[in-house]
Order: structure tokens, then sequence, then C-alpha cells
């Protein structure tokens, strides 16, 4: 009677399925630390296991790969699309390697860099290209140790395009993709997922179609995890490269690499390098439209779709991996007609998480970061533990410094002449700046008919939660309380709640209310009057630049202020206000008064001293109401504060 | 402006109250250590701490002293006034040290082990007396490493009774307490605190009052940190005293001992030993009564009452400690009288936490030994860490054995014939063991006329919040389904509840609804076809005493059961039910079956082979409904349970 029953373990057995199992004196400080419930097994496991489970599971995937971009500008940005399209959920991305661009170095545009920044940044699973032809075993150690530094796990292994024409195999030397393979396995045994590449056609320098799929499977063979095939523009070309591979015997992961033709010229060259050719009905639709580029992309988008479609029914496919070119909008688009695209924006937990081996356990983070997630990951980077030094004892954490606040994923994407029309060209006073902060949250022109779409300490529109306290804030800001950080109280809501939810499904989340924001002196003492009414209701810290201190908190212990609480698991607190941290959030908060706003104008101008002032004189305040079942009682702190005021 | 506010720290400080704070790389393991928020500052604080914080906060404290019993039954009896007395809130109690009664010993009615039990089982802050007269230094360090090891923090250092008249003073001997509190101090720095006698009249061997306060400030200045005194019968003598003792320089704190007159013969025989002398008005209205002890015991907590109250009213006493002869009675009704004897049934966590500094970060119990939380404690008293390997992963746990279920703290207060009349004297099936647990849920009488007011998983009557459940539990019990543990829903509860409430006030604690019980596989048969119906909804583990294990938990995760969010802090998850320590429990619970009911009857009866086909054949199931804040939907599962099988 027993055994039909689905799921059955033996009495013994204490085996975990995140392979965390660990027994025996060794693991005693394992075991005696907090460890995060598991809520997505996702974040532990390693590409290959993920491509497994997936698989198994019979959910299709996708991957997308974009190269370095050559201007810091444009590593920005591109750091913004991976923010976007990696809400869309690839199942990883990967970054090319341009031996010509100094791909190992630790330039803003570098391989590695931007391959770094997707990891530990934007919280993306990443595979970085790596050639080695022409280069010696010390580089490509070199480049490898510091690839496992950074938190990199995957390697494409490639060999890259010889240098000068004469080109002849050096002996002992990296001829071939599959000495990278074997060298990566001889010196780094099992960290790395290694990826290599496939020729649907045959690689244009092979002997043959068929010597090709021998050095393909001896480069699977040498150990190699799964295969990234080169573009092609028949869905049968594909798949019988696929059977010719089983049928030699190749059983890893074959993932078809699909090129949305986006434009007549990026195809030509991509031909080009490919030396593929392009068959002729696809020309022959191509030709009479060349100059339209909206209509070949129409068509690329299309033929994408159908050749996906096709290869996703032949049941032989499951993920597909997109060549985007850097660009965004049709492989978006090819995905989102394909259904998957995720379209659930449900979040494993409320801030992004990063995809950093060592970061897979941090489950809590100050709320002070909330609009800054770089900022924090940057500054936290040389910690060891995620996320006990933080979830308890806060005492003495180092956080690294942020001097230079332009470091590159943190610089504004706007550049000065827009801030300037953002923030004003010219400030006439503090109510000059109380505007600028109200416009923001409403979403209304500026007096100069101008959007106030960022804000030195966020670099996004108002989030859509923040919005539900849209009048409230609009109201404050416009009196002076100038917020730059809130959530309401949430009492309970169900864990796939669009706007509030995180964590899986059948949970229940809530928040304690939150609200912080600068401020005059003046309307510091009122608001401390007004707080005696709510010593017992509301915490709060109130600092200036200075690193004066006033606060009711009866010791230095964080306040959890966001929790979930989920079937089958112990609860996680994801955010905390943590009274040690926010005297470092408080001088990177004041700081960015002076870095952001206040240097886009001349020395000694007015407008610039308006800023200097609020800088040298106001207090960042941050309140918490715990009665969080109750009605938020801060907007009625505040109104007390007004009221004493007048 | 800043200045007027109460409570300031500097931003460059980052201290913490309970002297936790650690920083450089030896505290890195500390530090990474998911650490208990400080609910009760108590709980971290050594005894000396402890009275200063107290008398700071004008707080008014007692204490109370305790003999070892003779006999093994007295000491169970003796841990559950512990057990009771502690709900009134001493600061500590004391234990005497016997030097005839082998005190040092492993018996289960030594000094040492009394002691033992009430920090570790009973979670009372507890000072062991020792004496030094006669023994040697290595018996006397031996004693002191065990105190140490038992988990013990504070020696009342005496010299005790020499054997014998002719007593002579010892060259490089212990002679006086004041051998014996140097000898601490050299040999275990400041591990313990000591405490001292003082004598408000002098010792009976002393010189003089005046040499015996000499020896009194010796004994301080070599180490001792607070005075106990001599019971006295008026409160001048006490005053006196005091204002003697802070003369000559004596600052630290003296306790008043109190000796509420509780009957003729005690009060004789303790004059006799203390070489007091009885003052004539007491004696003018002792004499008259002598025979009648409920008058003397009246007129004894009247003149204690009388007494301390004079002495609080003085100003300079904070606390009292009283003498009880191992009674509660009278020493209770001067308490309650007093307005001392805490009322308040709020807990800092919802089960005992244990006073062994060991386990003071302590904050996480599965729920499965809710009742038999001894048994819990002697189980992981070998554990290093609390709470976590509790907390988190809790692969691998290395519960204790417990082989003997009569070792003497878990032993049942009820003898044999009174179990045999609670459970029957005879079963004539499984319906006979049906209604010995709903007669123990009812509270009414059984078939003969007995109430069963004990059951092998819980030594006491029903729980004031299981009794919310009372009528649901009754009817599933008389079907088959033999509960032992169970918790209803709450969602959001103030943490000042009287029924459910725990932790400091302005919190708000929850639930998630939980039920244990022993039934038949015909039973389980039909729940697991009812439990795919609540698949998302309610988490179960069905095991049988050989171990097949059934359950829909994803993985080995504990599930939060009980939380709590409280203002300021981080959130506590005090009881989970965690499936690993459930395979840990199941044993221990199959065995109570045999071992505390089984073996009631002669092998072979019937009776023991009803018991013995239960323990056999029955499974042990936990449901948890995940669903918290709608109505629990256990008892609708046992419903459709039994409709299924009709």
């Amino acid at each position: 009677m027993v055994n039909e029953t689905q799921h059955t373990c033996s009495a013994s057995s204490s085996s975990r399925s995140d392979g965390g199992s660990s027994s025996g004196s060794e693991s005693s400080k394992d075991n005696s630390r907090c460890s995060t419930p598991v809520l997505d097994a996702d974040r532990h496991e390693r590409l290959r296991e993920k491509m497994r489970r997936r698989q198994e599971a019979g959910d299709k995937w996708f991957s997308l790969e974009f190269f370095p971009p050559r201007t810091a500008n444009a590593a920005v940005n591109l750091i913004s699309r991976f923010d976007r399209m990696g809400a869309g959920g690839p199942l990883f991305i990967d970054v090319t390697w341009h031996p010509a661009g100094d791909p190992g170095s630790d330039k803003e545009t570098s391989s590695m860099i931007i391959a770094n920044t997707a990891v530990n940044y934007c919280g993306l699973e990443t595979i970085l290209h790596m050639t080695c032809c022409n280069q010696t075993k010390d580089d490509i150690t070199g480049h490898l140790q510091k690839a496992k530094r950074l938190g990199l796990k995957n390697i494409m292994a490639l060999r890259g395009d010889p240098a000068g024409e004469e080109w002849e195999e050096e002996v002992e030397g990296f001829n071939y993709a599959v000495d990278l393979v074997k060298h990566i396995r001889n010196e780094f045994d099992d960290y790395f997922d290694i990826c290599v590449a496939g020729y649907p056609k045959g690689h244009p320098e092979a002997e043959s179609y068929e010597a090709d799929l021998r050095h393909l499977k001896e480069k699977v063979f040498a150990g190699a995890d799964f295969i990234i095939t080169q573009l092609f523009f028949r869905p049968e070309t594909f798949l019988k490269f696929m059977k010719d591979c089983q049928a030699i015997g190749i059983t890893c992961p074959i993932i078809p690499g699909i090129f949305p033709i986006q434009g007549y010229h990026s195809l030509r060259q991509l031909v080009k390098l490919s030396k593929l050719e392009v068959p002729q009905e696809i020309k022959d639709v191509i030709e009479p439209i060349k100059d339209n580029d909206a209509a070949i992309r129409n068509y690329g988008v299309e033929l994408a779709v159908s050749m996906c479609r096709e290869l996703l029914d032949s049941g032989m496919v499951h993920g597909l991996h997109f060549y985007t070119l850097n660009r965004e909008v049709a492989t978006t688009e090819v995905l989102k007609r394909l259904g998957i695209w995720k379209e659930d924006p449900r979040r494993p937990l409320p801030w992004a998480v990063s995809a950093h081996p060592k970061r897979r356990v941090e489950d809590v983070r100050p709320i002070f970061w909330a609009s800054r997630p770089k900022s924090y990951i940057y500054r936290t980077q040389e910690w060891d533990d995620f996320p006990n030094g933080r979830w308890g004892n806060s005492s003495s954490p180092a956080f690294g410094e942020l001097k230079d606040y332009y470091l590159f994923y943190l610089k504004s994407k706007s550049p000065r002449e827009e801030l300037l029309k953002m923030w004003g060209e010219e400030l006439t006073g503090e109510e000059s700046v109380f505007e600028v902060f109200t416009c923001y949250i409403t979403g209304e022109p500026n007096r100069n008919g101008y959007k106030v779409t960022c804000m030195p300490w966020n670099d996004d529109p108002l989030a859509t939660e923040t919005n539900l306290l849209k009048d409230q804030l609009e109201k404050v800001n416009r009196r002076g309380i100038l917020t730059i950080n809130s959530q309401p109280n949430i009492n309970g809501k169900p864990s796939t709640d669009p706007i509030v939810g995180w964590g899986p499904s059948g949970g229940y989340v809530f928040q304690k209310a939150y609200l912080e924001f600068f401020t005059s002196s003046e309307i510091v003492t009122a608001l401390l009057k007004v707080l005696k009414k709510y010593e017992l209701r509301v915490n709060y810290h109130i600092v200036n630049v200075k690193g004066q201190n006033i606060t009711n908190a009866p010791d230095l212990q964080p306040n959890a202020v966001t929790w979930g609480i989920f079937p089958g698991r112990e609860i996680i607190q994801p955010t905390v206000v943590d009274p040690v941290s926010f005297l470092s959030w408080k001088d990177e908060a004041f700081a960015l008064w002076i870095e952001q706003w206040a240097k886009l104008y001349e020395e000694e101008s007015p407008s610039r001293m308006i800023i200097q002032y609020i800088h040298d004189n106001y207090y960042l305040v941050n309140l918490v109401d715990n009665d969080f079942p109750l009605e938020n009682c801060l907007w009625q702190v505040v109104e007390d504060t007004f009221e004493l005021l007048n």
C-alpha cells in the first residue's frame, strides 16, 4: 500500500537534492551556518545540470550571444540591455572573445569584464568565449585563472582565426580548440563547463564534412559538455547534422545557433566571416528589399520563427541559441512569438540575484541599495559569506570603498546635457531641488518641459511598487521631504502577486512600510518631537554627512522589512534595515549629491552652492512602521511634522 | 538641536550591547554565523550583570534556595517544583551542598546533578553552593571543573561545617571561604560569578561582629561578586548590617536571606543549626499555636511580607533571597503579596529556554519534542552550535541516543499503579486505546472513573493552546486518529496574547496549523488518497516503526511553523517541522508505546500484545497546513479520510 505513493525516501537517507549534503567533522562549519532555504534549485546548479533538468522537464529554453562593445558608453548601454533581455529568462548569455581587443584585460570593454559584469552585476549565467590560436600556454592559463577568480564558470573553447595567412601548426602549441579543451580539463579539472562549436555545414577549413564531425567528436571526448552550432539557414541542415553527430557517438546537448536576419549589410558581413552561402530562396526575397531595413527585419523574424518552430517540433531540440549582434528587437520578437520569452514577472527574491557562485547563498540585503544593486554588489564583492555576514550580526562589516562614482557599470545612462535638462540648468534655491524630486515622482514634465526619468539615487523611473505610494510621495516631496527609497506595508499578499510578489507560488509575502529621505535640520527637529508619540511603533535612524546619528533602535540589530512564508520552507527575510550598513550607505547617498548633481555646475556657481548646502546641512532619515498589519502611519508622522512646523 | 535627543551613537561606533562584537580574521566564523536576534538581553548576561541591570532599572527581584532531595522520586518532584516556581520569574535559584550526600557525584540526588538539571532542563539561572572545609585542592578543582562542564556559571563559596569537634586550621589547606574564593579566581579566572555568605548578626564562631565584617570584606576583595545573608528576624538587623558593610568599603550587592516561618519544628531546627535566637515577640506568637501548622504558616507569611516590605521600602534592597525549605506555598504566597511574582505569562520563545551558556543562542527547535523538551535537551546536549545546526541544513544531525526512558528527569511523575488506572488495567482492543487518548483530550474520567492526566508522550494535562482544538481533537481520537501534538493556525496575533503570545511586546506571532498522530495503515491508505487533493497546501510526513517514510515535501528542508515579527528585529522562527529530525523523533515516539505503556503489563498478556500490535503496525503522521491565513484545513482532511473509509 505504501509503495504506490510517489515520494518515498528511506529512513536512513539524509541526502539533499542540491548536493549540499555533508557529514563528518570537515563539514561542521558548513552545518553550523545559516543556510539559505533552496528557493530556486536553478541557483545551485551548474549550467550543464540546468540544461539537463530543463530537458528532462520538457522545458524549452533560449540563450543569447553578445560581443564586447568598442566604447565605455556602448558598454553602459549593453549592460542595460543585459538587464532588459535578462528579464526574458535566457538560460545563459555568452560573450565573444576578440583577440584584437585585449579581451582578457581589465578594460571596461574587454570580453572578460563584460562577462564579469553579466555574471556579477546582472545575475546572468554566462559563457565566456576563449580562443587559443597564437597564444602561449601561460597566457591562456592566466585568462582562465582570472575568469575563475571573477566567478565565471563556463568557457566556450575555440581555436580562433590564425593571425596572418601562412598559419602552421605549432608543435606542443594550441593549434585547435581540442587543445584548449584538454588544457582546461588538465589545469582546472571539472571547474568549468566547456562548450565547443559545431559546424552544421562543416568547418570551412575542414577537409570534409565527415572529417569535421570527427574533430567535433574529439572535442567532446576531450571534455566538452555541450555544443553550440554555427548559424545555418535551413532547419533540415541542423537536423541532419544532429543525426550525424549522434550516429558517431556524440551524445551531449547540441544547441542550434539561430541568426535572425536583421539587415542586408549585417547579413553580408556575417556570411563573409563565416564563409557560408545564403540559400537562393532567401536571396530572392532579400535582394529586392535590401534598402528597406524594416522589411528585411520583418522577414528575418518571420524566417527565424518558422525555423525555430520546426526545430522545436522535431523533438530533438530543447534550447535555441541566438546571435543577437547586440541588438534587442528582432531576437525579443522571435522569442515572444515562440512563447519562450518569460512573461511571468515573478522574482525569486525581491532583488535581482547575482550569478557569482560565491553569492548563490546570498538571501538578505540592506534595503538602502534597493535602487543601486550594482553598487551594493561592487562594495561587497570581497565578502566571503552570504548571507550570514548580513543576516545577523552586522558589526564591523567591511564595505568596499566607492570613491569612483563613475565606475562604468554605475555610470548614469544619461549624458550631462540631459541631466541638466532634467535637474535644472540653473537652480534658484532649495525649492528648485524639491521640484526636481516632485517631478521625478509624478512623471510630469518640469518647468522647462523635460521629464525627470532618473535621479542620482535611482537610474530608472519610479518602480511599479513605489507607484502605489505616488500621491503621498508627491505631497511630501513638494514640502522638502526628499524621498529616495520607500515601500508600502504588505500584510500577507500571495507570493504570485504581480506587483509585490516574489518567491515560489503558494506562499505569502509581507513588508513593513519604509520611507527614506533627505530633509532639512528644521524638519528633523520637528520630526523628532513628533516621533516621540510613535516611540513604540516607528524605528528611525537620522544621520547627517558628518555622521551624527540619532536613533531609537534599542541596539544595532537589523530590522526585517520584507519577508516571505512558503510551503515546506523556512522563512525568508531578504530585506533588512541594518543600522550598521546604513552608515556606509549614508556616505554613498550624501556623496551622490556632489558627484552626480553638484558637479554638473561650475565651481562657485549658485546652483552648485545650493546642492553643496543641502549636502552639508540636510539629514538622511529612514523610518520603519513596525505595525505592518495596520495602516501605514508614516504619512501621518510626516503630516504631524508639517503641522508642528506651521 | 540634535543633542537634545536621547539616543545618540557616533558614526564610527559599531559596538554591540551584548559584548558580542568582534573583528579581525579570528572572528570570521563567528560573524558568518546566523546569530540570534537578542530578544531577551537577560539570556546573554552573567548573573552579576543581570543584578546590576535590574538594580539600575529599579526592578525588584527575588531568588529561591533549595536543598538536594534524598530520593530519586523526591528529585523528580523537586524538578517539577523548579518548573512551577521558575514560572514566577526568580532571578536565580541556588542549590545547597551537602558534604555527607556525595554532592559532586553523578547521583540523581547530588547537589551537582540537581543544579545541572535546574540550569539545563528547567532553564533557571542557578548558583551551586560549594564548601571547602576538609577537602583537598584536587577534590575542589574537580568539582569546579565538573560544574563548568555542565554549564554552571555561579558558585556560592562557603567554608562548611568542620567534620568533628576538634577542627584546626590546616596549613596550605582550605580553612575559610576566602580560601575557596581565591582558589576559584586563581584557577578559573573570571569564569564563575562568586557569591559569599554574610552574617547580619556575625558568624557564630567569629570573635566579634566587627571581626566577622572584616572577614566578609576579605572574601569580597578576594573576588566575590555579591553577598547573600544568613536569615534574620528583624529588618533593622539587616539594614544595620548593610550600613556597617558599606562603612568598611563593601560595595557589592548584599541580598537579604528571607526565611518565611512555615512550621514550628522547621523553625526550631533551623535556629539550632544557625545558632540564631528567635526574638521574644515572635516566640510569644508562635508558642501558643505551635500545633496549628496552618496558623503558624499564615503568621510566617504575614511576618515575611511585612519584613520584606520594610526592606524594599528602605531603598537599600533590590532583591530578596528566599529559604524555601523545598516548599512552595509560603514563599509563593509572600512573593505574590509583594507583587514581585511574575504574573505575566509571556515567554521569550514558545518553548522554555535552557540556561546553559552554550545554548543561549538556541532559537529554533523541531516541533516534535514540544511536550518533551527535557528529552530534546538531553538528546542534543552534545551539540556545539545552536541554533545553526538546526535552523538551516539539518542533514546528518547527531541526536543522542535515548535508550533509558527512565532517565530521572524524564521519568513520569506518576507511579505504575496510577498509570494503570489512567491507561487501563486491562485493554480489550485498539478501541480501549482510542478511549484513553479521548479521555486525555476531554479531561473526562475514563470508564473506571479516573481522569487521564498524562500520556507517554506528554507528562502534563493538555496545554491551554491545544485546548482551543479540544472539540475537533476529541472527535478524531474517538475514531483512531491518536493525536500526540498539535497547534492551531495563527495569523498575526499580538505578541502579548495570553495564550499564543511570546517574545517582546509590540510584535506579531504566527503559526501554521500542525497535527501529529498515530494511526492504522487502513486510515493511512485513505488519508494518502485524500491528501492528493491538498497536494499544494498540506505538507505531510508519514512513517512507521520500520522507517518507511512517505512525504510530499520536495526536499529535506525544514518548514517553519511558528514565527514572530518584532519591532527593530529580524524574524524569529522558533519552531520548525524538520523532516530529518522527525526520523529521530519517530524512534522515540514509537519506543514510548513499549517503554511507558506496554511494559505496565505482563509479558504475553493481551493488553501488552495490543500495545505491541499498535507499535508494530501503526504509522506516525504529521501534517502542516501551509495556508495559515485561511481556516485550518487539517480537520477537513481528516473528515474526508473518514468519509472515504465509510
